[in-house]
Parts: C-alpha cells; sequence; structure tokens
C-alpha cells in the first residue's frame, strides 16, 4: 500500500485532523514533570541524571497523549526540534513516540525539515526511513511514516529524500508556503512572473506525478500555512494531486473555515494539523489535563470534518 | 570574545582549512570496523547492541581524526546527518566530536541546516548554543560554536537563530548558494532583477551588519558554494563583513584557486571545507591510513595558504 494510499485511509475514517507533538517542558503537567509518571518498571531512573529523567518524563507523556488522541486523528506529527533539545535521550524518546503512533495505527509525519545535498540527504532519508545500513544488518533509525523536507537546496538536494521513500513505500511533505507572519520574506519573491512559493509548487507538482497511488493522490506532498487563505485556494489549484499539510490551524490563528479549501471534491487532499490547541489546552497544574486534551481532540475532529 | 574574533583567530594562527567531518560506516578504517578500537575501558561495549557498538566505533575513528588533523587546521564540521543516521547513540558520539573539538581549542561549525519558526526554531537554536533550561537548570545539548541554517522560511524563522547565537556569543552561517550541480532549480531564480541567493546574501549582510567584531567582520556567515567561482566574486563583493563558509573545495571539485575569491584583502574572510578530502584519503584496509590524513590535511593547508 503507497504512503498516499494509507494516507487517505486514515483521513477516511478520522477526518483531516493532524496532532502535532512538541513537547515543551514547561507545558507539561505538574506531576510529570514531578516525575509522579515516571515508568513503574524502572524505579531507578529518579536517580540517573537529570538529561535521562527529563526525556523519559517527556517520553511518558507524549506516550499517554497519543492514547488520549488516538480515537479523534488518523495522523500525527511529532516535532523533532523538541525531542532533539532534550539529547540523546530525547532522540530515544522520539524514536518511541513514532513506534507508539506505529503501534496505536496513526500515520506519522516526522517534522525535522531536513535538507541537504547528495549522500548526506541520502543519509537524513535513510534515518527516516529504511534505517543504517551496517555490514548488512539495518538497524531502525526514526522509522517514520513521512518526513517533512527543504527544498532551497534544489533538484538534487530534494531527489534523494523522494527515492528513499519510494523504496520503503514511505512519503514527503515540502516547504512550499509556511505559516509564521515573516515566510515572505522570501516566498513571496516574484520571478518570471509569479512568486517563489508557486515555482516550488510547480516542482512539488511534478515530483508528486510519477507516485499517485488509487485514491488518486501522490506521495510527495506539500506544506501550506492556513494562515493564508489565499494562496491556500491557489496552491490547491495548482497542485491538484498533491497531499496537503496544513500547519497553522487553531493556536496559530487558521480557522475550520480557512482551511476547507485545502480539501479536494472528494474530501481528500489534505491534512490540518493542531499542536499546542489539542496538546495544550489545559494550566500545567490542572489535574483534569486527560479530560482536556480529549475535549480540544475531540472538537478539532468535529470542526475539521463539519 | 565575539564568534567572529574567535574564526579571526583561528584562521590567522591555521589558515581557511574547515575539516569536514563525515563518518561513513563504509569508509571507516577496517581494524575500527571490527571494533578492534573501541575504548579499552569499556570492554563490555562488544556486547552491546549493535547501534550503540557502531556509533561507540564512530566516536572513537572521529576523536582519532580530530587529533590528526588540528595541527593543520582550526575550524572543524561535523556533520549531523551522519551521527543522527546511527540513532540516540550517535547522538551522543555527534556531542563527543563537538566536545573533543571544544578541547582541541579547534571552532566548531555544526551543520545541520537547521530551520523552522518561532519556539520551534528557538527549541533547535537552544539545543545548538545555550543548551536546555529544565526547572532553573541548563544541560548542554550541542554546545557547538556555530550552526549551519537554512532561510527558506524567512524572516522570523532565521531571528531566533541569530538572537540565540548572540545570548551565547556563537554565531550562524546561512545557506546562500549551495555547491551541488541542482542548487539553481529554485536558488537561480530572478527576482526584481536579481537571482534569489542574491536576496537572501542581501538578508544575511543586514542580518551580519550589527554583530561585527574587532576583526571587522560579523557572527552572522554564509555558506557559498566553491563549486561557483563566478558567484563566490559576486558574494564576497555583495557581503563584505560576512565569514563565508565554502563547501565543494576538494572532492565535490573546487580547487584552490576557486576559493580564492572568498578571502578579503587582509586575508580573512573564508573558511574552505574539505571533508572525504581530507578524513577519507585511504582505502579502508589499509593500515597507514592515519598517515595520509595528516598527509591530506597538510596539503590542504599549504593549497588553501598559498
Amino acid at each position: 500500500m503507497t504512503f498516499s494510499d494509507r494516507l487517505a485511509e486514515a483521513v477516511r475514517r478520522k477526518g483531516p485532523l493532524c496532532v502535532g507533538i512538541d513537547p515543551r517542558w514547561e507545558s507539561l503537567p505538574a506531576a510529570y514533570r514531578a516525575g509522579r509518571h515516571l515508568p513503574a518498571e524502572a524505579p531507578e531512573m529518579a536517580e540517573l541524571e537529570h538529561p535521562l529523567r527529563a526525556a523519559a518524563i517527556v517520553g511518558g507523556f507524549v506516550t499517554r497523549v497519543l492514547e488520549l488522541v488516538e480515537p479523534y486523528c488518523g495522523v500525527v506529527k511529532p516535532q523533532a526540534a523538541f525531542f532533539e533539545l532534550l539529547g540523546p535521550a530525547g532522540t530515544a524518546a522520539l524514536q518511541g513516540a513514532l513506534r507508539d503512533a506505529r503501534h496505536l495505527g496513526l500515520v506519522s509525519i516526522l517534522d525535522a525539515k531536513r535538507g541537504d545535498i547528495a549522500s548526506t540527504a541520502t543519509a537524513y532519508a535513510d534515518a527516516a526511513f529504511a534505517g543504517c545500513k551496517i555490514d548488512g544488518q539495518t538497524l531502525p533509525v526514526w522509522d517514520a511514516d513521512s518526513l517533512t523536507i527543504n527544498p532551497y537546496l534544489g533538484r538534487d538536494a530534494v531527489e534523494p529524500f523522494l527515492t528513499a521513500a519510494k523504496a520503503a513505500d514511505r512519503g514527503t511533505f515540502v516547504l512550499v508556503r509556511t505559516s509564521n507572519p515573516g515566510a515572505g520574506l522570501f516566498q513571496d519573491l516574484v520571478c518570471d512572473g509569479k512568486p517563489l512559493y508557486r515555482h516550488v509548487a510547480a516542482a512539488v507538482a511534478e515530483w508528486n506525478a510519477s507516485t499517485l497511488g488509487a485514491c488518486g493522490l501522490g506521495d510527495v506532498g506539500a506544506v501550506v500555512g492556513a494562515t493564508h487563505p489565499r494562496e491556500l485556494v491557489e496552491l490547491r489549484a495548482a497542485m491538484p494531486d498533491v497531499w496537503l499539510l496544513v500547519p497553522g490551524y487553531g493556536a496559530q490563528g487558521g480557522t475550520a473555515a480557512d482551511v476547507r479549501a485545502a480539501y479536494r471534491a472528494d474530501g481528500l487532499g489534505a491534512v490540518v494539523n493542531s499542536s499546542r490547541g489539542v496538546t495544550f489546552p489545559f494550566h500545567p497544574d490542572d489535574p483534569d489535563w486527560e479530560a482536556k486534551v480529549v475535549a480540544a481532540a475531540q472538537k478539532a475532529q468535529a470542526e475539521l470534518r463539519g
């Protein structure tokens, strides 16, 4: 089954909500931060040095959040930066989050915005998908269903990711129009009569064309922010067979109405990400934080399906 | 002492050579791959599971390479992708490489090409420089002297990196014109009469202007490939006070004559990277690999100083 068809199945079953996993330490429930939910089978964890302990706490929180949101979303997007910030043990926690997502039947998008050239790009892509080959053995690293990538370095920087994704039935999401206020500094520059992001969109449409699955969409997706509703309309039309990953819904200001333009007539074609809005709708001291996460996920699912 | 002044001191002492650390498993000396150089104080390492063992072997090789090249270069550039490919233990090996570089008095450039928005960019930047703040404690993560960053996401994606670098007296190198053959797909698009990479160069010059050190150069550098000698001339002129990180010399085809245009009249202004050419100038079975690394570093230093 291709990546695009697995994504289509997830969206048909549970709607377009993608839950972003951005575990900021200061936002965690106070009981977690105090170590009261460290794995029972590892009581000695409290005595390990601080970074290992923090990463274990974050890992435990992420596992719980994934269980809570699973009934309401088919797709999750862990943000690599917040795990990287916890050092090697954080990297292990990110592996755990991606493994948990797989066990729960969730499609994963590793949001790492990687981009480099030639064999370096292949190293990142192997880390994301097939794993590390050492003396005939293959060791899994991230084992993610898909990865976000940055197109600035050009054709031969993107292609190693596409090749590695194809070989492992995985997908990519190429940054086209990002959701931040200052995104336009380069993305909006007009070249040959159209903005840079439209040139990137044209390249994505071309890369995607040979990867269409039974659902009619392909394995090379595009990141298009919900905070630019006009561009969303324009880019949906420019890339009719491309899955859009739409960040910026919820806490960043995009509404369910804003993102409607991202869907195709068949209801497929977009996954809409909410991170803080779903995973941190509570004060750290709130003992009912789990109920608030469930309610936020339920509400976002209903809004986006409506 | 600012980052730019530390870099100037390194270049004055040892010339512009930067040695890139890209530890590809299949290129390592056979004796390392067989585990014959695992740390003596950890003989049980051979019994650890495979990824930890591979990362320990890579870490040991990198430590030795840094010792070998240190007399001939003032700057080293570990490539994050090849460490990431080894999982959490690889991440620890990268921390070790950056720590070794610091102990040897080498200026480090963490080549991770990070780029994201707002608090996510801050998380990457904190990982690179100041470390992770947890309940009043700060845990070092990469502790690199500088970091490569990707500008595609625009102003508010770059600025968190600049802010974090300034607060910790560190530097950044923004991708402007990369060394790969397909770099032009987007970088060469002409907007308002000049190619995209010139727009990025103008932004870098502006960001750099407020960070000048005693050496007359600033803390916000630019990546400009040696494989585009004409652009190198043009970009040196467009960013007179900006440190250039010049990849593509050596194995990628750029010559010492090609990169000369990157230096300012005072001999400062550029660090020129060679990775494979210096660190893997041997066949894996060659017992004299250390002598070959020393000779390659010596030759590159002399060529670039000449």
